[in-house]
């Protein structure tokens, strides 16, 4: 990863195993700075450690802080995540939106930027909210909208992986893994198929027959049939009449 | 939520706390039809309601199979999920594709979609992916992608719930004008098509039997059959087979 993403900041996480859960999930999304404020259960924290899933390059050098205001101390923008709006004056990011502006301001101007995540319980108090130049919404069904720490992260982390060129890579496309038959053993194969049907009385009118065979055609050129694929099936309709092989 | 979204498939689950958190997850985003292939410890397990944190809506309704080819038998499109690319030839979707491709369907043709999700340690097995038609691959940091089974179903939920409508253009395809085939009826045609090649005796050996049963398969999984479609390949299996009808 050569960009540096957001540091992601867990105000009073209360749980260890949702530290070492959203370690994993930064990793996941290539994210490495973790930040803590005020863990309620101190740090290090063994039970982090152990459902990091081996993420422990992010649980070895996280950093703690006593205040909200030390850990942004050193960042040049900063968001809020919250369920709500919340009654305040501020620019309400969805995640890609806030990627977006994240990634922006780090590339073009070399800005350290953090994202706050609050308590399990509670979410972020008004105060830390305060302190952030927007807010990050993640859009949920409203019925039903209360996500665990390390989702929200995760969904955080994503979008931010995801949003960069890193998306792009590793689709393999198809024709790499096998390349496709080529169209004249794909013919070949067609007028084996169609020989067969008509020495087996196949088409139950002249009438028809053109139009059932273009139907035939375009199913098997949806098939995408590799040249492996294509012996197969000259195999399968020798076995199926009883011959030994096709002309 | 007005429109149905896709049916997520966990095969053989091991921990009902996941299957929980994957409820939690899948409502968190709108979606509300699980269904579980062979869960591990039996159900109803208590474990998974007590992480669900109140989807309780989506653990009572959840459906149980013994198989994943039953679990997807009324379904007309299908994707799997899978870390890697795999050595299938199989398209290849990335989250907001996949959710485009399910969106478009189930809007425009009115098909039931499902995704399929593999045990938590090892992932779904080639005979699962041979069902689908597409996999869908959730791109990640290559040096650390293991996912946890409930943030993997997060993930494609929170695509599904953050596509939206918006996605849903382009409409008019030939799957409209005539639906694919459910699954249940192209298992019923390849349960034909092995029954006529083990009269025939096709397969030479029985060690490479399965291995040329799951290209088959996939071939025939490739062709995006219509209902049509599979009526005219049992045709064309009687006739080469001189049978009036299979079974």
């Amino acid at each position: 990863m050569a960009e540096a993403g957001p540091a992601i900041v867990l105000v009073q996480p209360q749980l260890g195993e949702n530290i070492g859960m959203c370690a994993r999930a930064m990793l996941n999304c290539g994210l490495t700075e973790l930040r803590l404020v005020a863990p309620r259960d101190g740090w290090p924290n063994p039970a982090a450690v152990s459902t990091c899933s081996g993420a422990h390059e992010v649980i070895e050098r996280a950093k703690v802080f006593n205040t909200t205001a030390e850990a942004v101390a050193d960042l040049q923008f900063v968001l809020a995540t919250t369920a709500r709006g919340r009654d305040m004056t501020k620019q309400i990011f969805a995640p890609d939106q806030a990627i977006a502006e994240i990634r922006r301001r780090s590339a073009a101007g070399g800005q350290k930027c953090g994202i706050l995540f609050g308590p399990e319980r509670t979410g972020l108090e008004n105060d830390d909210i305060a302190m952030a130049d927007g807010i990050l919404n993640i859009p949920l069904n409203p019925a039903f909208s209360s996500l665990n720490l390390a989702q929200a992260v995760l969904l955080v982390a994503y979008s931010w992986y995801s949003v960069g060129e890193a998306a792009v890579q590793n689709l393999i496309r198809e024709e790499e893994l096998s390349p496709p038959a080529a169209k004249g053993d794909i013919e070949n194969l067609l007028a084996h198929l169609e020989d067969e049907l008509d020495q087996h009385r196949f088409f139950r009118s002249a009438e028809m027959r053109p139009t059932v065979l273009r139907n035939i055609r375009n199913m098997f050129t949806r098939m995408k049939m590799t040249a492996q694929d294509v012996n197969t099936m000259h195999g399968i309709l020798s076995a199926l009449t009883g011959k030994r092989s096709w002309k």
